[in-house]
């Protein structure tokens, strides 16, 4: 037989393999997360990394939905799809989730009798998007959302918002921000500055951008999608240059800022909803201990699917948010037919990686071992397996770990591997000498 | 806009979403695998779902490489394939990886210079498989293997069952015996036998059926396949007949077992070889607590890629085995033309949870929490927050929860979410009256 080609081990494009480090960080952060929000009273469900592609592509998942892995069809499905009437053959009929948004709104509507309601659901799980690779972007990555469904009032924002908090800062991130706005006070602003109705979504497209491209850039983006309306443009541009103090202002709380940035907001129909936002923020301000919350009228989120509190939580230093969210009330009922209030936030779990990785944070409670090092080639294996039962009886956490030649230097490398002690197993199982590493 | 297709919201076929008790038995039982394996020197690593669809076909997966889910490619890679020369068009480059295996050998080839020596690794994770469903079979489903590579010696199948007895018996799972028997003990059978070498891999998959058809299914099995062969299989059917009562006793050591069953094997090549296991029984043997290991001559293990000892862990009342593994020397460099020795083990994650829900087993390390029940109608957030924040100063683990209208039923409904205590909240935040729930 011919010798086979040597394939490549690199993992596919865009996709990681983690060293033992990485993963144990990750094992860390993850099992972190989960148990502030269980502690919270979010409970944990898992749904298949598959759907059925007709789910997916009705998500409202915007761009996301260009970027589906689709699964291809298999045996008589795929003769009979290729061999279709000359229209574009249907190849697939599952794709890969691009978000755990989907399937959390298919599980409810599959599970809701078994239930409670509220319910309060976390889902930390693997989601793959077809990206261009790039820094920071990855075809398969970790989410981590908590979900309300089933409560209208503030009251779920207000529970999600704390939990996250919270998460964050069993993680040992704190100093962050927490910005929040509403996408109904957005519209409000478009109508309040004369965007016709039709041009909104575009028009918070080019705000989304102020970060990135500045004032002057969004209204130059704004003039070219919207020909003729320097007068809004020009209306929104003051709004937004008005609060630009206020927003950056870390010397006053959250609940003196909304209350600052009011009088200098337009006269718009949405005092009842500025109301409710200066309660939630009073709510968490007062009670925020190691971050704080404000009011950002120029927050948009990407996603279309929101219909009232956005939110997002940012970390000094960084210019990428780390969490966000908001309520998405319709899309239960647009998915499935069934009107359900829902609302929903996600952790960056790449970007908090990243974070501590930045920090040189190594997972904290990785067990302190001892390694145990026989000779292969002269311990009998029951000897070691005795000698390994003591250790153990002695309350040691033992791993066996055969000798090498260059012991000097085995035992450099054990101390990398969050190996404490170790024993040098002399055949006497009842005669163990036991040192330091370090 | 005419209104949408209510869609489906069962999960793909085969595929499963899992409620929160179950959710949290599986998170439960994932975690407590993985701290015992921690504990024991094996590292976690995590690989990509995906993988190079030439790698998967490569691996001697068996029947498995008929089950793999392929990704269908995008773009002008997918029109390329499309617009082929009227050959079979290649469609998928991709492929979800059908066991952990497989990605740990590539992944082992790909950062072997990071790695110790040996590498002790533990990966739990998802695979996926598009069997027909039935029953217990899963088109996703969790695998937990270890393994250990660059490791040529019997330590390495000895470290891997203690370790994975140690797991078994931490998820409360006692009385388990681990059969064992070696690839190559199998071979000297079927020579000493007469069948021809051609033919063995046959002989073993109709040997491996025993449990299942009996002595006299597999006799007629072998004949039909091995025509004139009467006098090889009337020889093997009298080695396994006269081991038999052996095999099955449960009332002597795994050390007296093989001595004895050694007295009616035939005197094959295998001296050696059943010195080797002998050694290796006698080490767990004498050090087991609440489990045995036995020679078992007729264990077979399906996969055709194991070159040594083999391995299986029963549980009494189950007619599957929980776990299984063995050595598989030659596969690194089969796939990928580095000669490495490798041995692995694999705890069938979906059936513990079949037998832990049996047993009505669950979870026992969720948080007990305190209720904080509101009326979203009625309450503020901020005194809601405030008593919340009061709650946890004095040590509870609080969860918000709207109160409903049936506040009896809604009592009832929260003892089942794992709720031991509750707090109606009546406005006063320095004022609250704490309650058991049961």
């Amino acid at each position: 037989m011919a010798k086979q080609e040597t394939l490549k081990a690199t993992p596919p494009r865009g996709t990681r393999d983690f060293l033992p480090e990485e993963a144990a960080l990750r094992d860390w952060a993850c099992e972190k997360i989960k148990a502030t929000y269980r502690e919270h009273g979010f409970t944990p469900i898992e749904t298949p990394a598959l759907e059925n592609i007709k789910l997916l592509k009705r998500g409202e998942g915007g761009e996301n939905l260009q970027l589906i892995f689709e699964i291809l069809k298999r045996g008589e499905k795929l003769e009979k799809a290729m061999s279709g009437n000359g229209q574009e053959p249907e190849l697939s009929d599952l794709g890969l989730r691009f978000d755990l948004t989907v399937p959390l709104v298919r599980y409810y509507s599959n599970n809701a009798n078994d239930l409670p309601i509220p319910f309060k659901a976390v889902q930390i799980g693997n989601v793959w998007r077809a990206e261009r690779p790039q820094k920071g972007r990855f075809r398969q990555f970790t989410q981590c959302d908590i979900d309300i469904i089933g409560l209208k009032s503030n009251f779920a924002e207000l529970d999600l918002l704390n939990a996250s908090s919270r998460a964050l800062l069993a993680l040992g991130l704190d100093g962050f921000t927490i910005r929040i706005n509403d996408r109904r006070y957005l519209q409000d602003i478009a109508r309040y500055c004369g965007f016709a109705e039709e041009s909104w979504e575009r028009v918070f497209i080019a705000i989304d951008k102020l970060d990135k491209i500045g004032l002057d850039g969004v209204k130059t983006e704004l003039l070219q999608e919207n020909p003729g309306q320097e007068k809004a443009v020009e209306k929104l541009g003051e709004i937004f240059l008005s609060t630009d103090e206020l927003r950056s202002d870390t010397t006053i709380s959250g609940s003196e800022q909304i209350e600052k940035m009011r009088g200098l907001l337009p006269d718009t129909e949405s005092k009842e909803l500025l109301d409710e936002l200066s309660a939630l923020i009073a709510a968490i301000d007062h009670n925020a201990e190691g971050y704080r919350i404000v009011f950002d009228p120029t927050l948009v989120r990407g996603m279309g699917y929101y219909t009232g509190p956005i939110f997002e939580i940012s970390v000094p230093g960084y210019s990428f948010s780390v969490a966000g969210g908001g309520r998405y009330d319709r899309m239960i009922e647009k998915l499935l037919g069934r009107e359900v209030p829902a609302c929903g936030f996600s952790i960056g779990f790449e970007r908090i990686i990243t974070i501590l990785q930045d920090r040189n944070f190594s997972a904290p409670d990785r067990p302190a071992l001892t390694a145990l090092v026989y000779d292969p080639a002269r311990d009998s294996l029951e000897a070691v397996m005795q000698a390994f039962k003591n250790l153990k009886e002695q309350g040691h956490k033992a791993t066996l770990v055969p000798r090498r030649k260059d012991l000097k230097k085995q035992l450099d490398q054990l101390k990398e591997q969050n190996i404490s002690k170790f024993c040098l197993f002399r055949g006497e199982p009842d005669n163990l000498e036991i040192k330091d590493l370090s």
